[in-house]
């Protein structure tokens, strides 16, 4: 017998690509355009084209045994060393390049870092609704992930819930903002709150807490008062995860980095962990066109004006047809209350409207969908009448 | 207390990283042409021009929502079914694209694979001398690694003490032909024989033994007469991984592919094993960007004449000095007795010469130093005073 652990994870895939894979199937019977798929977070706006400007420029003007050789498995220096400089400049840290460790995407990112803290049997919290790969990932580092409820109708941190779970197994708390899927940015007030939860309690148990911040959708926020805080500034033990799959519109080349914070004590050790968990996953260095091509376009992102669009078309529409969504404040999906309760049953009548969205169970929230809004406007403008017709079978 | 098993990893550099620092260090005191660097296998040979054409062709021409975007975790079909179809042709297997998954390279192929078999505590048995990383990634995966010494003076496999390194925990073989760091092609007679050892006991332990030939250096073959065993046509229960960093110049941008022979019966669970693996340990999918490389150029190489002429010279000029090598049939490795018998003292003592060649007892093999040639012509010439004195130095 091999392990079937990961035979299992291989054979049953996860809710999103299971539906996704319907709707593949769905269009090939119906036609394209009269299935409405909400289903994954593939962004549909293109990269920006500064992104093939310069990869057409790196590539014709370096040396090709220089860009497509190894670097060293942080990342190419120079490439760490602009990143680090464009984090201080918006956020007012001291990173250095040594901070940086340039991944494969937020995925690696997460991974490379839980396995660096995690002992066997050691916790993680994270906050409901929440991305199911997280329980994937921790519980392959040897860890457990323990997920906790937001906060009622608002999806925010519930600093009672997060402090009745800490206990002495907890080696970090993973948070998500911009939230797939909620689409809510968390309070700057309540970060505070969660740093001084994590100090007091990283003294009462005798054993740090990191906070682990995963942000691939830290660019994807449409609105100018909201900020989304930079933990780091709040508390000295914190590990961003990084990724450009959103922002840039990359999710397919797999690009991203874990900044360490170098306020923690335990900095040489917590990045020494980082580039061990790197070199025994296998991941070896990032794609260096990739760290490259970053190093050029750090401070671009791909036309967010269209995500905020479909969200204020979909969130006024949807709420006018009697659905309940909090308005999200990024990222690129709504999470909308499920009529009749069970989402799972409500996302199979979707079905028969041709809407794809998925039943929020595996975010760890019961009694919601996801709607991933990352699609061309006219397909919401077209799926509006379903949406409709969908609130109408339930009595809207 | 955080992971230490991954903080030490990632403390202690390798001893081949070692000492290529070390040779930066060196360069930048004495000069540049002043330091013979045989230390690290990163090309010297650049990416052939069709590496380039085709990039500007693809990143030209490809929707960039399409080229970027996420493929399916096992990789892109068109991509699979492409190499696929290479394969049958070369080797007269009968592999459909669904026996590929795509990988982030070599590294990657080897630790997916291993986290899919192994169970906690089983072994993987592999040939010493052998890449010092496999220890690491099989440690991860939860197995031990098992090194069985080569046949004495040939460094060919030597299956009277393979066999008696069988147990009831011996979860795969693992191979390496062309082997780094000794250059050797194992001949297929052995291989055959190796087949038919995993074969009966398999059945006598009642558990599958499963062979994985780790190939980064298959295209790297320098004699018409050589030809390296497709280990699928000879056993079932084969798994192959591959990797485009050395044949095409690549190792940065982490590419290449695990392919599962569909003779196995367990084919079917092997496979979503490897998806699990992929799964868990953050990989998502390979870069689609070479990917889609790949799917060019899959029957380019670099020019690999370069490094034929390498060992040619090497080759006949370090034994007309008095050193002990067997000829490598390929990859661009030569693995030389350390004159004095101690290879850690040898590799020192080849410093005052400023040659820098790995001491071989990380590769489980004590008394040689692996001389990487892939490296420039004229560096070899200016190095072969450096060798003669050395061997001098020892009385030759």
């Amino acid at each position: 017998m091999i392990n079937q652990k990961n035979v299992e994870l291989g054979r049953k895939r996860s809710s999103i690509r299971e539906l996704f894979e319907y709707g593949k199937k769905r269009k090939a019977e119906i036609g394209e355009d009269k299935v409405f798929d909400f289903s994954i977070g593939n962004p549909s706006v293109p990269a920006p084209a500064e992104v093939q400007n310069a990869l057409k420029e790196i590539i014709t003007q370096t040396d090709p045994v220089f860009l497509h050789g190894y670097t060293s498995a942080q990342g190419d220096f120079s490439v760490r060393k602009t990143l680090a400089d464009y984090i201080n400049l918006r956020f007012k840290t001291a990173l250095t390049a040594d901070c940086l460790y340039m991944t494969c995407g937020a995925a690696a990112s997460l991974t490379i870092t839980m396995n660096a803290l995690l002992n066997a049997g050691e916790e993680i919290i994270t906050v409901a609704p929440y991305f199911p790969e997280y329980k994937v990932f921790c519980e392959h580092a040897g860890g457990k992930l323990v997920a906790v409820e937001s906060e009622d109708g608002t999806f925010q941190l519930d600093l009672k819930k997060i402090e009745n779970a800490i206990n002495a197994k907890t080696k970090a708390v993973l948070i998500n903002s911009p939230n797939n899927p909620s689409g809510v940015v968390y309070r700057e007030r309540d970060i505070k709150k969660l740093a001084e939860l994590l100090e007091k309690y990283s003294e009462k148990f005798g054993g740090r807490i990191f906070l682990i911040s995963d942000e691939p959708y830290r660019e994807l926020v449409f609105d100018k008062d909201v900020t989304v805080p930079y933990v780091m500034n709040y508390y000295a033990h914190s590990i961003v995860c990084y990724s450009y799959s959103k922002s840039l519109s990359l999710p397919g080349e797999r690009i991203g980095y874990i900044a360490v914070s170098n306020k923690m004590k335990e900095f040489e050790e917590v990045y020494a962990g980082v580039c061990g968990a790197g070199r025994a996953l296998g991941f070896v260095c990032a794609p260096n066109l990739f760290q490259q091509l970053v190093k050029k376009v750090y401070d671009k992102t791909s036309d967010i004006s269209i995500y905020k669009g479909n969200r204020d078309r979909l969130y006024s529409t949807l709420t006018g047809y009697g659905y309940t969504v909090v308005k999200p404040d990024g990222a690129f999906y709504l999470f909308v209350k499920a009529l009749g309760g069970d989402a799972r049953a409500f996302s199979e009548r979707a079905k028969n409207f041709e809407l794809l969205v998925v039943a929020g169970d595996d975010f760890g929230c019961a009694g919601y969908v996801r709607v991933s809004y990352c699609v061309a406007p006219d397909m919401i403008e077209r799926a509006l009448p379903a949406f409709k017709a969908l609130a109408e079978s339930y009595g809207k």
